[in-house]
């Protein structure tokens, strides 16, 4: 049997293999967003093992082995990290079909060469020769991301964080660049009135000026902006897990000082806060012209006993189903009619809305080049292979497939970058069927065009990152 | 290469090429739902340039332009004609994989003859040739249409249109039929009182008595909705944008009569109003054996500041994502009830709804022959080839797809009917496939004969169009 | 032309016709969700007529005779069992593409070894041939599930049934295992306070014991729990059509009493009632190690005037669409903090919910070994080869696809069988052409066995039915 993983892995046409192979595969990395660990980057550190370069952190896998009968204490527990790539190993095997068996045979052969398909057979030996890499000079995780082709990598930070690390990898790399991503959530979270207060203390420090009023807290936050653009910053990025009414400025800043005297805010309040957080963030971000993203639809902590056990971020997270195509379109409506409507990424999480969210997209173009308005890469539950062809299709189909700004990996781990190549082939894949077919024009050199468009430059253009 | 355009487009089995062009290709075409204009039809108006045909009005278009960094005055502004034929060729290369790429080409072949891909470079040539044949005689609107083998259009009309070019042209025309469609829209929209009691006030001028009451109005309405199955309308078409409660009668004369004189009508009681009219014109409609359109999910407007600059059907409508499974259903079992539900057509712009209304229509079968309630074609945003594929497919799975009545171009453009040889091909090439991989029985007669069911023939008996 | 149902039907690779004889075939059938009459089975009923065995209560048969124009006369009326089955047979050839077309072949093809395509010009061979068969010795009922190679069916019953069909089987017969599904619906809907009273009434007498109380009521109910289990019953299943918030159990005894004493529950007041004993029942199920189904999103008996003519399960009822997961998540929640949360499997009837609960599974899982929870197969209105093949794909990419339980007909009719081959033709294709393409691994044994897993081995470890 040939390896699994091969040159022309997922690539059926003939087509498709000269797209891939003479127009997506050189394409350098810009991942756009990610949850990369910054000083991780900026000080090149070493993993001692593929458990911990792995494993660690990345909840898609411990939820895949909850599935399949692992014991909590091989997942996020005491066991050892050998015994945790064993647990791992045990049940790829298993996850046919799923990214994960993809994403797996991909990283393994990327990084390590590694060919064998992970199963308890082959865990030692792997374990093993991954090892012995990672352990191996020249195997930090700044080279791990080179040794891929990534020219940038964006992050994903609090207004408050000192971004030094990006400063310092920035200063001394000239190939590679790491920028931030303005993520002001705790800014807009006022339900927890004592984290919320804590925050305020936090930002009160970093601004470097008291907050003893609304437009104090405003103004510490603009500081902060500027900061990060002079960081290099061009991206922000809010997550909407639903949608309230806009209220006045009058009524915002009101909640905002009951909270900030002691006070608390209910539920709707709450929600009218984050409301109007999220559109005065939108009209700051316009001023400055980064490019804006709102991920919509996660439902968070929906197992209750699991969050207080261990946490967000963990692997318990779902994808919600309600209804949001009015108010977000009253959202959007109400920055465009004060000018105050940045280029916008709309992501979903649930598949059901690509058709309402890639048209909404179209009601709020204005010429703007590349798109006011975007209709964003199939991302977490999504970015799998039926995922990202709903995406793509609906897309094209929709919207302009040409001007899409690509892939991210959205991943904690420096081994995910094949993530990128996994969407280039599905791309090309699609698209040299359609030539094969007779869908597009059987012209070569034009559509490879397109396909390098997707792969970087539309995001180079797009997002226009320098420094 | 190849024309991109060609006979056997988007035809890969031989079975799908034989069902094509043996059963399909030749069959007239019976247009039942359109915008096209009466008066530019009946009077066979002459186009002074392709810019006119093609770009005036023509919002899927302009919504791509928008999208695709093109500048409004290139869209709706003081451009030339030649500039904006010229802005449209400098974007359609984008396209790749939209379906207005496709019809694009698909017109330019059926109506001038041009094989050409349409791009700034060949901009100049297309538009000299297509102007020389638009300026040569015997290439008026009406005569457009007969060259794409147009039997039948119905257009969309007011209950107070005169449908004065409509008998004009039907008494002059045999093997061309041009019919209205009863679509009572500014009689159901009681929210702007003021624009209600304008429209009251015509509608007695041309009913010819004074609305003076409630059983006025109901009857004004009634005489129009005669007078329109006098000219040959067959058919009604309702935009639902939202489900209410239906009122009683009382209700909803209460409001009427309110706003008749000089009071308004509050969201609620408006969307009460409208839900009784419904009601109202269903019975009616099924008391003349006409055929009833609902089409759902619309969500007009979104964008208010270029609503103001430039107004309604100016490409910034989208699709909503409301539920509506329980009211619609209630709606259907009200006049089911009364013996008087009218053989209706279900057609959704938010596919997520596929299923629920492809089922939702078997609820309310009762051995009308070729359905009392059908599922309706892809449209609007839905009207390319996967969102085609996916009503065929989930009508075929979960209703009768033999029945179906066919394919609309719901166009305002004489251009726009090669939609037809669109959709003729896709449901060849499905169902070429199917022979093909033994889903369906490779029995090429009797599997073409219900592909020209499909293509005109169930569409003839169904509306059975008379005059 | 060959026969249209034949050894290889849909399947189109090597790889397909490899898995499917030489894995799926022979596996035998674990239908563990029907609606099949225990008595029929247990007495071995013979049929007079193929119309008794096939159109008696087949209310997917009905809707589509409703739908192509089929007077309700031959449908559920007076007239005879040819005339039925003439009416049938001359819709049969309109439904190309319905899964209706394919289980009406290979229904005749496995039972009866007829491979004429069902019309009206074949219908009287056929009626001869079938029924002649039926009428021979060894073909009641039991005869002819055992003909199909099944070895257990569960059956849908009420917790006061007696299970003596089940006892009496299961007795008798070694090789094939009939068990009882626990459904207790009309202890969950107290809106009809009369029909809830009658209800208990019968409860009381079954249980043999006064209920006189809450308690009564909760001791009723285990105790018929417990004989459920002892009669080898491991599966229970819930129909949920609207959740609602669960209440105290104060509040849900007080809904309760006040019903018990003669008063009635508003809607609001239903529906928590109906909430809390999903709750309690979900905790009854984990603690006895049984597997709860939850069937949600039917919209029954949306037309009320055939629903008054005819009753409930007659072929009327629809998909709903309304947004459940927050609620949902949230009864998961509250059983898992009260480690009460039983394995469960969740059945959507809307496809647009699939993504959002395969994800939801994966927020809930523990390390049980099959899977806490799963996501179940296409069931009803999905119950198709476009359903299937999409519940497939999500389960595959967004949970672990090697677990599936697998498939079950749902079905009133001993003829349904055949619809586990058509799922495992469907399975086999799609994992063929995955090998194929190079998907997953070319390794024939491997994805072999995971196809006998799916096919029976996860039914059987799953449900461990015991007896």
């Amino acid at each position: 049997m040939s390896p699994f993983i091969h040159g022309d892995f997922l690539l059926t046409t003939p087509e498709a293999k000269t797209l891939f192979h003479s127009y997506a595969e050189g394409c350098p990395i810009l991942d756009y967003h990610s949850h990369l660990y910054p000083r991780q980057l900026a000080q090149n550190e070493a993993f001692e093992n593929i458990a911990q370069a792995w494993l660690q952190g990345d909840h898609y896998k411990w939820r895949a082995m909850r599935t399949c009968g692992i014991n909590e204490r091989f997942i996020t527990g005491d066991a050892s990290d050998l015994e945790k790539f064993q647990a791992w190993a045990s049940v790829v095997p298993k996850l046919l079909k799923n990214p994960l068996y993809h994403w797996t045979h991909l990283e393994l052969k990327a990084y390590f060469g590694i060919e064998d398909l992970l199963s308890p057979e082959t865990a030692p030996s792997i374990w093993e020769r991954a090892n012995a890499i990672l352990r191996s000079p020249g195997h930090g995780a700044l080279d791990l991301l080179k040794s891929q082709n990534v020219s940038v990598v964006c992050t994903t930070d609090d207004p408050c964080d000192d971004l030094q690390h990006h400063i310092a990898l920035n200063a001394r790399e000239k190939a590679f660049k790491m920028y931030p991503t303005w993520r002001p959530e705790k800014a807009m979270k006022i339900a927890d009135a004592d984290a919320f207060r804590a925050y305020l203390a936090r930002l009160e420090k970093t601004a470097g000026f008291p907050i003893q009023s609304w437009s104090d807290f405003l103004s510490a936050l603009e500081k902060r902006h500027v900061f990060f653009g002079e960081c290099g910053c061009r991206i922000s990025d809010y997550s909407v897990e639903s949608f309230a009414d806009c209220p006045s400025e009058k009524e915002a800043s009101d909640i905002f000082e009951n909270v900030r005297a002691g006070g608390v805010a209910n539920e709707t309040d709450a929600g009218k806060f984050a409301a109007y957080m999220l559109f005065h963030f939108g009209a700051l971000d316009a001023a400055t012209g980064w490019v804006r993203q709102l991920h919509v639809g996660a439902l968070r902590n929906p197992n209750r006993a699991m969050f207080v056990a261990l946490g967000p971020d963990t692997g318990f997270d779902a994808v919600d189903d309600f209804s949001y195509a009015r108010p977000l379109a009253s959202h959007l409506s109400a920055l465009a009619e004060r000018d105050a409507l940045p280029r916008t990424i709309l992501y979903n999480l649930n598949p059901k809305e690509n058709v309402m969210l890639a048209v909404l997209c179209g009601s709020f173009q204005d010429g703007t080049p590349g798109g006011k308005l975007n209709f964003g890469a199939a991302w977490w539950f999504l970015d799998q292979a039926s995922g990202m062809r709903a995406q793509l299709e609906t897309l094209a189909q929709l919207g302009c497939l040409s001007q899409f700004v690509g892939m991210l990996t959205d991943s904690r781990s420096v081994l995910s970058m094949p993530r990128h190549d996994y969407f280039r082939r599905i791309l090309c894949e699609m698209l040299g069927a359609d030539m094969a077919s007779g869908v597009i024009p059987a012209d070569l050199p034009r559509v490879g065009e397109m396909v390098r468009d997707m792969c970087c430059r539309n995001a180079e253009n797009y997002f226009s990152f320098k420094i």
